[in-house]
């Protein structure tokens, strides 16, 4: 290892980090349509449709603790989150490939209940699971997930294309994942060392399905087909709406102000965020695992996506990139929208 | 974790495991032309040609030790093996996507080092970096490479091919990779907790040059294409001859015979596993890494392949599948291949 100068990573944050480490990269085949930046690869290989390839990486102990995340429900959640990526792009998630490293202390038996998780998610997805590489580890588990997923060349919705006054929607809800998570934390550490323990769960049976069991919003996309609309810009809202948001910004060139009282959160999740002394709106904003969808539409088709339905909602507005991004409370107070560090979920 | 039954993964070996958790699988899509089973699965995205994408998973502990394996050179090697998978069905490889897991002992720069060696690789081999995903790691580094290559349709060449009499083909040399993995680690334990120490390589730079930088048999392919010689199996040797020509074998429903006298091992290779104590032959049947092609050809081929230059060796034949797969030694004696364990590199 490089001894000579040491930056720490955590000084630069995931984003600028993957920023610095490939800005260098230029495409060389005209094949490339997009590379790095976005929630997926766009390749073309046909007159008709753009091929969409997206990878992520889970590592034990980071990303998912097995004392209470059960293996189904990992593997699961594994490809869940890797179809979101396709989907953000107004695509079809159609083939995968799984990569694992497992330590010693796995079984054999622990590895089928990993595949039965991945396989039940590319059963309701559609997805072909078509390679696999399976490695011993020193450490526990890591998975990396390669999606590849189609879309039309002219259904293709990127990053980029949010344009003053379009208005900002997002599919409900958000922070329930994040509250899950605290709730699992939360009897994890009631429970230590207590076999067969019994953790209290009771009333927040959403909370946690939000976490253990998410599910990917192939059903919008469909509808959004249906009903003919391709939106300005898209994304998936695997780090917090605050942090994905910024990047629409970023991309698209544009600011945004998008409104407290117009934020879906759940009553579970106002709930236990009460309970554990938590800000259901920072949960909302930055806690992140909700795989759902932001998106942005021309005013025009105002009345159209009010009545499209599916969790849909209408939350704020693009506005010129000088102001900023922004949470308006109901008070009139603007409230700056800051991105996530380098573990952001 | 399942704690009812536990079958220890290391009683099944990693190509059974594989088998074992892959076989359920179903693929739903007509595009989608081969799975899990061959060095890359096979997708059909235009009327041209297949689409080919490998992912192979990399752990720091298991495959490689940083005492000794520069960043750099790790990151060209990662590339490089992912792509010789692809040249083993025949193939172009076009673009990439990494994903790494990195732990707070790595500095920006190390990572820069990292990805120098990756965009290197990716240079020289005409990949397109088209995607990465950055996760912050409890324990070391780990990398996950998945690349997507393209071969005309008439031209796919897969593992389960081979026919009777068909001449098996490799090229050179065997062994060179493993010798100087032994090399590095002999030198790291004799410099053991020396400041600066100078290891001792004198005469082997051929042997550390196999190891630290490995180049994929992309000339071959552009020449086997120049000749017109369409193989009628070939794998890229990563495991190892015999547990590469046991799945050919396996695919192709055959058996095979080769010969002790033809194995190329390199000279370095010879002098320094007579140093170590180590039979070359063993390095050369199962030490791995050597990222050199196996491949079958018609009999009737024998005279064109024996021009072709390349380091391109015809070790033996295709037999009946009964006779199982072994290697002859001068004095006429048969030894039976054996496949690897879960750990073969």
């Amino acid at each position: 290892m490089n001894t000579d100068k040491r930056t720490e990573i955590s000084t630069l944050g995931e984003f600028r980090l993957i920023e610095k480490l490939t800005s260098e990269i230029k495409p060389q085949h005209s094949s490339t349509i997009q590379g790095v930046g976005d929630d997926a690869a766009v390749l073309e290989y046909n007159e008709d449709k753009y091929s969409l390839v997206t990878t992520d990486m889970l590592l034990e102990g980071v990303d998912f603790d097995l004392t209470y995340f059960p293996l189904k429900h990992l593997g699961y959640k594994a490809i869940v989150a890797s179809c979101s990526n396709i989907y953000a792009m107004n695509g079809t998630p159609t083939s995968a490939t799984v990569a694992i490293g497992v330590s010693a202390k796995f079984s054999v038996e622990d590895l089928e209940e990993l595949y039965s998780g991945i396989r039940a998610a590319c059963d309701d997805y559609g997805i072909d699971l078509v390679g696999g590489d399976t490695r011993a580890s020193m450490t526990g588990l890591a998975i990396t997930i390669t999606t590849i997923g189609e879309v039309g060349k002219d259904k293709i919705v990127r990053r980029d294309g949010a344009k003053l006054h379009d208005l900002i929607c997002i599919t409900r809800d958000l922070g329930a994942a994040f509250l899950g998570l605290k709730l699992l934390e939360r009897e994890k550490i009631a429970l230590g060392g207590v076999k067969n323990g019994q953790p209290k769960f009771d009333g927040y049976e959403y909370l946690l399905r939000r976490q253990l069991k998410p599910e990917a919003r192939r059903d919008v996309i469909e509808e959004l087909a249906a009903q003919e609309i391709i939106p300005t810009s898209m994304i998936d809202i695997s780090d917090g709406l605050a942090s994905e948001l910024l990047h629409i910004c970023k991309n698209s060139k544009c600011g945004a102000r998008i409104y407290l009282e117009r934020m879906p959160i759940a009553r579970e999740t106002y709930k236990l965020a009460e309970e554990l002394h938590l800000d259901p709106v920072t949960a909302a904003l930055n806690g992140g695992d909700d795989h759902e969808l932001l998106f942005t539409v021309p005013l025009a088709l105002q009345e159209k996506v009010a009545q499209l339905g599916y969790g849909v909602e209408i939350i704020g507005h693009i506005t010129e990139e000088s102001t900023g991004a922004a949470l308006v409370t109901p008070d009139g107070s603007i409230i700056e929208l800051k991105a996530q560090g380098f573990h952001g979920n």
